[in-house]
């Protein structure tokens, strides 16, 4: 049974690590939001696809979710020392990669290359795949104006009103080799319980992808990030009032409604089980807030056991 | 009185911590050589300009004499996880000035602007120039093939015998803005006790600056690298015998002949005042191995004093 996994970034990685006590991890292809990678200091950086890889690979901080655990930040300070802006947080270990990166990607190498390098040297074996070789670039659109992505979400901590998003540079960029397969090859796809908007927004918005998931044999199951009424972390709650949006698991699932077979909502919003199987979809209520690997790891078995 | 220095690593930037306990470090301009210059995992890596900044900011290791005190190496640990080679050692806060100067580079800015902020954030008053803006780069031709300078120097430790060197870029370089002037309206040009071959040799190289040394009014005044038959650091007597030049301080005042006036070699050396004083110069034994601040700044003094 091939399982592919729709990604962004701590939520969607805490899933993962889940999930792969559950199941091989050959048996996984993650296709990970880039939309918030980023130039820093010359240096590509990949927010999503490395706290994956991170997370996986066992390496990542456990107490923010993202960078690299015990990392230093020697090289952060003398580049505050140098004049500039520190306000993303980029550790030693952590720097490592995007100079790695930076360096294959002006070398030629593709960015799902450079992921697989990165994936194997941290002894990960699931397929981890950026959506597209080709770079995207989210835009937040705000009442203070439009933002690049970590303008908004990391110096401006997400306080802008958001009016829309543009991920820019989409419209020309293919699924990374491997995604459109993963998914139609696949038994099931789990969307992982990301921001809509602007972790599997992105993924969406690359041509093809929405398709594959529409017309995919597999079964495809949504996780909700939204647990009554709030998002876990990040600005998925802020993001639906802003759009007018009820902040619930249900207007999740309508997001995802032309594509989804399967949706798990928190126990606590077991109240609208009966409203999003309305929308045609297979509807499981488990506990969802990951607190522990354990947690993470039922929550995996859950939505495997969603499946013929 | 101001006064220019032609420098090369380790051995100058001593020599320049010195000169700056008895001269206003603003009347100081050093005219650095970046022949050993090179691409690290695509960031530019200048070793002699970040060395004699680093000394001259107080933040040099001591026991190396590159690199900065109490640095970490956390991002090339990881890189060599990646299956980077790590013949170069290159620590976290180091890698911060790589990361800035590459990223400056790439946005426009000279390699003097860049060594002007570096030296300006580490409270250097002095000023600190490149040779030239234009890349240069030191090719060794030696008995196992023509090898780029770090390669030859760093990774195989100096152990090829050397031929020769092309100074690679030198033809089309242009001396940085302020250099020409610098030794124009010096009193003194210091050539700092650095490698004739390959610290100071791509400094000759670039056109004018042989002639600039030669026709300027200043007193040129040479440190012998030499010491007892013995380089203190690095292959300049492996290169002189390589030459077939002998292995003494008066091969090195040989070398500098056309365009200097004093010169200054070690008091072990004594003997060979007399012969170099042949060649029309002025010349002081004294001592030049700079085990401490004091003995450097007494060397300083001592080049002062010869001058008129």
């Amino acid at each position: 049974m091939r399982i592919a996994a729709l990604a962004g970034g701590v939520g969607a990685a805490k899933f993962l690590a889940g999930l792969v006590q559950e199941i091989d991890p050959e048996d996984l292809t993650v296709v990970v939001n880039t939309g918030d990678d980023f130039e820093w200091h010359g240096l590509t950086v990949c927010p999503d696809l490395d706290t994956v890889i991170y997370t996986l690979g066992g390496i990542a901080n456990p107490s923010t979710g993202w960078g690299v655990r015990g990392d230093t930040f020697n090289a952060l300070e003398r580049l505050e020392e140098l004049g500039s802006d520190s306000w993303f947080r980029i550790g030693d270990r952590d720097l490592a990669t995007h100079v790695y990166r930076t360096h294959r990607l002006r070398c030629g190498s593709s960015l799902s290359d450079v992921a697989r390098a990165l994936a194997a040297a941290s002894g990960v074996t699931a397929s981890v795949l950026p959506m597209s070789d080709a770079p995207v670039r989210t835009r937040v659109h705000t009442d203070e104006g439009t933002l690049d992505f970590q303008d908004y979400f990391v110096r401006r901590r997400c306080s802008p009103r958001v009016s829309g998003f543009t991920f820019e540079g989409s419209e020309r960029a293919a699924p990374a080799a491997g995604v459109l397969e993963a998914i139609d090859e696949a038994s099931a796809v789990v969307v992982c319980p990301s921001n809509p908007f602007i972790s599997i927004g992105p993924i969406l918005a690359v041509p093809g992808m929405r398709q594959a998931l529409r017309s995919t044999a597999a079964q495809v199951v949504a996780i909700s990030p939204i647990v009554a009424g709030k998002a876990l972390k990040g600005p998925a709650d802020q993001m639906l009032r802003d759009a007018g949006l009820e902040v619930s698991a249900a207007s999740i699932a309508r997001m995802y409604r032309d594509f989804t077979d399967g949706f798990v909502l928190d126990r606590r919003d077991a109240a609208l089980v009966l409203e999003v199987e309305r929308l045609g979809m297979n509807v499981r209520a488990v506990e969802t807030v990951m607190d522990s690997p354990a947690v993470a790891a039922r929550l995996a078995r859950a939505v495997l056991e969603m499946l013929p």
